[in-house]
């Protein structure tokens, strides 16, 4: 007798239950919201304790010091915090793994080695950590969201967990992420759509949309998301958080689940998002001191560089720094809410001694056009095979509706010099604004809106670039929130000389009330292998804000 | 009327006249030598001047003391290694380009600027380096050893060399190399053969094998070879000279001229080879202190690591070091005089103090089988091209016979998360002698022979793996020479159990009568990243050798 094979929506059917009952085993009640109700970033507070809601609302330093110190437990910010990603799962649909046991019993474990030897273990003593779905736990199905990989479970950790628990994490949930991680939104077949929790009618980012949506909600203090064209940064900046791309290769991908496995051209990295900046450089402090290189063959053996991150190659720290500013890269202007943004940090940093400068990296048109044919060089065999095995349909994502031609090898090569004569174009033109900066440096970092949209309506055509460009070219670069977009001060401006077809789309479909309380955040991007500069660079774009 | 294409045999006919004419230009007498005379490493030492001699057969270090102190002019200098340059030449065929004119009067403008301001340019002041005939050099001839480039003049200097004229350096001339640098031995049907100067009946290896001659002759104190397999490390080997693998991208390729451009999985790199040891961490460092990121986007912002050179990981260079010694590498066992010179290391190592475990990086005949696929995935399209552009025949080189299916990009991408498990392998097997060291580290080097031969006779079968086995898994590694062939210690041993057809072949066609007067060199081979540690246990093997 044949066996039956089920259909691909009964498995994914079988997966949520088992997600829900995952969900429901750590028994907190369910917040009244209407499916109405646009903005749930509060909904489901009123379920907290005082001291729940302290610990969930607290930076990740101040966290750290607290559990540090015993004065939390680990226990208790664990659970604090479970409570919280179990309230933002329910209001967003962020999670595709809830592994509360195991956590807690984790937290329990750390919290009696600080009390038997007085000493934390390692950085992140105690601290919960979410995982984007394709970071290996082991124990815990690892599906990347194919419906065909329902059942797989991770045999091992991936690197970064092992580094992570080095330093004493506690992971205990993995998040949503798009089908293949190809879009700049968070839905697939197997887990469904995750929605912004500052808007629901609109995208939560991707393609780490999970992580976005689950810190936004605080239900974690920290996440790892990963970052081809974007997927750290555009969640990040969707939701209100900070985020960061580091170089290739300093934060270990190695024994993390992906899609495309073995391109490398443009290698995927792993980043941090947070809804704290000190967690940026805490996440990347505490990943790279775990030494990564003695486990992941591609990790770069770069230890922190503490000279780096005091801008030695940047006037030492105490000079004046000069920003260049991308108004407009030349494919799509960016929506209102982000000029005012971008005047609004131009003018934060020229009040701090800083110097600006406009800075459009040349020909993003034909940038773009590399980077997408490099994700798409195998016609898309990879991501239809996987769909195949389940016979759940291939979505597109950001390539929805591309033509797809499956390359040669040696075609393949072709686009990769390409792509190498590009971004040598690319560096020179950096190197070039050193005869416009006054510094005697060239500018020290690029600052540029995260996407020409602060978010979209579900479905909408995206466009990558104004991330994509740091992906091509290895740039590290993090994102910040600003503002949040203010249908009175960012109205419709009027048309203009389209750059592109979806310059024109993007401009016709901008409407401030629609995107109503979308935080709005930028880029501040450095240069390739100056994670530590990109890092300090940060927290001076943000102070300079605040001073504001 | 249709054009006439020239034959490529006249090409190459006419570019010889060209080169001969050039070489003719420098006026130097012609080496009274019998075709026949096997050995002409010290041929047409009469034709030259005492100073000569002493110049030429300084040490790098020596002559940029002598150069900076303007003992020697950098004229003189490099007058007197142009001569030996045109001795090597007329010898072993080892130039493709002499660039004469353009040298003394880099070498007059140093020595001016040294009298007008009485300092030095850089740290290479005044010293001549050689360059394989890849590394272009502005408004010379750049033909990648391909009949269908002849009269293509470089517009720009590549990266490295701006590095180096930066540091004060003399470039003179370009070397052999074989076609599409794709062998262990260097023959192109452009330029001919190069053959070994210690033996002209035998290999000068490849693909830096123009170097290895010139260098051995001591035309050139130092030059820079690529290494895709090898090639720095096999010609410095057969030829007794220093030469140094670097990690990818901390040299920096931008600019230079490749066969197989976009073959990214494997880069190949560029390092020095050089007479003597001090000449390579000179370039290294030479080469990094020049910044190499701010010109070629994909070379690492890795600046010199004082720290790491000082063996900082590996016990702060006050404990004993731990080397793995790899006498077989499961592929094919080294010939006769690698055993012995191991024994040598070995015996010079422990009587330092340091430690030694026999240690052979496992399952090297499948990291050997994804090494040739990758080199090969584009179907030999990219040498097929080029070579049909002239109509001179592919050679084949290290590739000779093997068929060459032309994968599509996604069987591409398969083959390279192969690779990339593979060398999860070897990271894992490193870690794990950890426990075998009883220093409480994995070992530090890892010391293995370059070749299963010292060299073999023209058009013999290859094996690179020995080398290889540094490319797939970037390590960095020098060679270093130990001993030279000799009749009575190196004598055939009994048939023993081969491991592969190689294996038997290499057996069969060992004499060490035919190999004699070949140097025997080992290499020291380090993690990923640890370029700085991986010069200083070079260092530290060269002097223990020397205090036995």
């Amino acid at each position: 007798m044949p066996s039956v094979v089920p259909a691909w929506e009964d498995v994914a059917a079988a997966n949520k239950q088992r997600l829900d009952a995952a969900v429901e085993a750590a028994s907190f009640a369910t917040p009244d919201v209407s499916a109405k109700q646009l903005n749930v970033k509060d909904a489901g507070k009123e379920l907290l304790t005082a001291e729940e809601i302290a610990i969930t609302e607290s930076s990740v330093e101040e966290l750290l010091i607290k559990l540090r110190s015993a004065e939390w437990s680990s226990e208790a910010v664990t659970r604090a915090f479970v409570h919280r990603a179990v309230i933002a799962h329910k209001l967003t649909n962020c999670l595709t793994e809830l592994f509360f046991d195991r956590a807690i019993e984790r937290a329990k474990f750390l919290d009696d080695e600080l009390k038997r030897t007085g000493k934390p273990t390692g950085l992140l003593h105690g601290l919960p950590i979410s995982l984007k779905n394709q970071i290996d736990v082991e124990g815990v199905q690892m599906d990347l969201c194919y419906v065909g990989w329902v059942g797989r479970v991770a045999k091992r950790n991936s690197v970064v967990v092992d580094c992570l628990l080095k330093q004493g994490a506690v992971v205990y949930c993995l998040t949503n992420m798009p089908q293949a991680l190809m879009s700049g939104e968070t839905v697939c077949n197997l887990h469904g759509r995750t929605v912004n929790p500052a808007n629901r009618a609109l995208s939560a980012g991707g393609s780490s949309g999970g992580e976005g949506a689950l810190i936004a909600m605080r239900g974690s203090p920290l996440g790892i998301g990963s970052d081809l064209g974007g997927s750290v940064r555009i969640p990040s900046a969707f939701n209100g958080l900070y985020g960061f791309r580091p170089s290739y290769n300093r934060i270990p991908y190695g024994g993390s689940s992906n899609s495309m496995q073995g391109f490398e051209a443009v290698p995927s990295v792993l980043g941090p998002m947070t809804c704290s900046l000190d967690g940026l450089k805490t996440f990347f402090k505490a990943v790279i001191d775990a030494e990564p290189w003695r486990a992941d063959p591609l990790a770069l053996h770069m230890p922190w560089n503490e000279a780096a991150y005091q801008l030695k190659e940047h006037g030492e720290g105490k000079e004046p720094l000069c920003f260049g500013f991308n108004f407009h890269n030349g494919v799509a202007k960016p929506d209102p809410p982000y000029l005012r943004a971008m005047d609004m940090l131009k003018k934060a940093l020229l009040a701090q001694g800083h110097k600006v400068i406009d800075y459009s990296p040349p020909d993003a048109a034909t940038g773009s056009r590399i980077l997408t044919e490099l994700y798409i060089a195998d016609g898309g065999e990879d991501i239809k095979k996987e769909c195949a095995t389940s016979g759940e349909p291939v979505l597109g994502g950001v390539l929805k509706g591309r033509e797809m031609p499956h390359l040669s090898t040696f075609e393949y090569w072709q686009l990769c010099l390409e792509r190498r004569n590009w971004i040598t174009g690319q560096l020179e033109a950096w190197e070039a604004t050193k005869a416009l900066t006054g510094t005697g440096r060239p500018i020290d970092a690029l600052v540029a809106p995260p996407a020409p949209y602060p978010s979209f309506r579900h479905g909408d055509k995206q466009d990558i670039f104004y991330t994509g460009l740091c992906n091509i070219c290895d740039y590290p670069a993090s994102v910040f929130p600003v503002t949040t977009v203010d249908a009175e001060l960012d109205k419709k401006a009027a048309p203009y000389d389209f750059a592109s077809d979806f310059d024109r789309l993007n401009y016709e479909r901008y409407d401030p009330e629609v995107y109503r309380d979308i935080s709005v955040a930028l880029q501040c991007i450095a240069r390739k292998g100056e994670d530590e500069a990109a890092l300090r660079m940060t927290e001076i774009c943000v102070a300079a804000l605040e001073a504001l």
